[in-house]
């Protein structure tokens, strides 16, 4: 089975792009019977210019016709047919597994994203869960996975872990570790799975479901009104209630949440979606069930 | 007396480009007895980048060297000529205070940075520690004031305002109340010492007093050796003891403190100061004396 560890991806989300370094100095980190695993550095361009990416969001442009289409040819669209020509085609990939190493610089802790609903998606989510209590699992399923245009998505299957608070083009120790510590797992049931010997598994895993993202109150000539209240801060998937404070306006107004349920927000204030005035993600909290061995 | 705000003097430290519009909006904020308040956007460039700079550090500018040198050219050595004709010159200027508005990654807390010893400096610190326990000071004073770099180095008199945890690109809500509540307890300050109207004040205040900053081990081709250990992280001002760990080499070994007294580290893991690979600063623990009124 051969698996793929991407690091790098946003040339500013130190973590797995010190794993990468990390484990092309003791390999054997990442060795798994029956796994044939190897590194890929996502975008290097924007890692030595210490951003995000240099033209365009790496993680977007995996999409079908954007990789088939040769005059989209700036740093990150060249960068993403050249990844496809490596580890994929995207719909036809001889890679088994391509698994995305991101950071996030909300308080998500450490989170699996899965972008697809196989039963090998949601035992997998139990593996890890079981294993790595604090982890959080969110799916993101609002389309089929093969309509996303993330990197992961190039394999025949793929998953991202994202893992914060992180401030872009920093180190957190204890990041790092979750990191390390989530993706070990990842192939551990990857090699366990493909043996066929995969331990019991809990029936159902608590998880996160998708579902959209707000953005921040503008005003005419497109500037913010407000700021996340600051009851949300660092509060990465606690419920937020219809009725509570969301939004803190300039001028002293507070905006509550309007949703007619509760949810939980996600990628709150997250720098990288500053740009776009994201406040955050909104899920629903859901019992995924894990199909039997 | 005439005081001037800056805030954006980094241009992705938004707290201050935020407040300085607030202020804007509504300017009897600022407005104090005795005080001639206006705002100054520092690096205006940097901020539509979002960017810290975009060629060098603005706020290390404010030298006389490099302030009278004409051949540095770039854009914030532009920048600082500019602010230093516009609220300076630096050595002579017409304003009596500067205040300049800064963020930091770092779990600082609410910190006041001075960086001169007068009574004016301590009977300040005094009155904010006083109405604002949880505000920390900080002072520089390893050389004199005029030394420095620092853009608030420019007015007779200079202070920052040192705001964190963070992220570059973000507003955070707390740490935009806690910048706001500092500035107005410093312009209070300013306001009832300009005419002898300050309260009684604290005999002494607890402050921290820079000694120097620590650098991450690294090999022989600039590459970082190690990361600052998770037990300093979000921990800044907390005593770091002779022994304690606080680097995590990326090979697993760890690397302890090897001062021969504790110290409090500070600016730990700044993601501003990444490129240098500064880990943290360090302090010493000081009681200033305040001067009666």
């Amino acid at each position: 089975m051969k698996v793929v560890v991407v690091g790098g991806t946003h040339g500013n989300e130190l973590s797995g792009i010190q794993l990468l370094k990390n484990w092309q100095a003791s390999p054997q980190q990442l060795a798994r019977p029956g796994l044939s695993v190897s590194t890929l550095m996502g975008n290097p361009s924007a890692y030595r210019a210490n951003r995000r990416y240099l033209d365009v969001d790496l993680n977007r442009q995996f999409l079908p016709e954007l990789l088939a289409d040769d005059s989209l040819a700036n740093i990150e669209q060249s960068r993403a047919k050249v990844i496809n020509a490596q580890i994929g085609p995207k719909g036809a990939s001889q890679i088994d597994l391509v698994i995305d190493l991101h950071n996030t610089t909300s308080n998500m802790g450490p989170t699996l994203i899965l972008v697809d609903t196989t039963p090998w998606d949601y035992q997998l989510a139990a593996y890890v869960k079981h294993h790595m209590p604090e982890a959080v699992i969110l799916v993101e399923d609002a389309k089929p996975a093969a309509e996303w245009g993330y990197l992961c998505t190039v394999g025949k299957r793929g998953v991202m872990v994202e893992v914060g608070p992180q401030s872009q083009s920093v180190l957190r120790h204890d990041i790092l570790e979750q990191m390390a510590t989530m993706t070990g797992l990842i192939l551990d049931f990857a090699s366990l799975e493909q043996a066929g010997d995969l331990p019991e598994l809990p029936g159902e895993v608590e998880a996160y479901r998708f579902i959209d993202t707000h953005y921040l109150p503008m005003d005419e000539q497109g500037e913010p009104l407000a700021m996340v209240h600051k009851s949300l801060e660092q509060n990465d998937f606690c419920e937020l209630k219809p009725g509570d404070p969301a939004y803190q306006y300039f001028d002293g107004r507070i905006g509550v949440f309007d949703g007619d349920r509760p949810l939980h927000p996600h990628f709150i204030n997250e720098a990288a979606y500053y740009d776009s005035h994201a406040a955050f993600s909104l899920a629903e909290r859901v019992t995924l069930n894990v199909p039997a061995r």
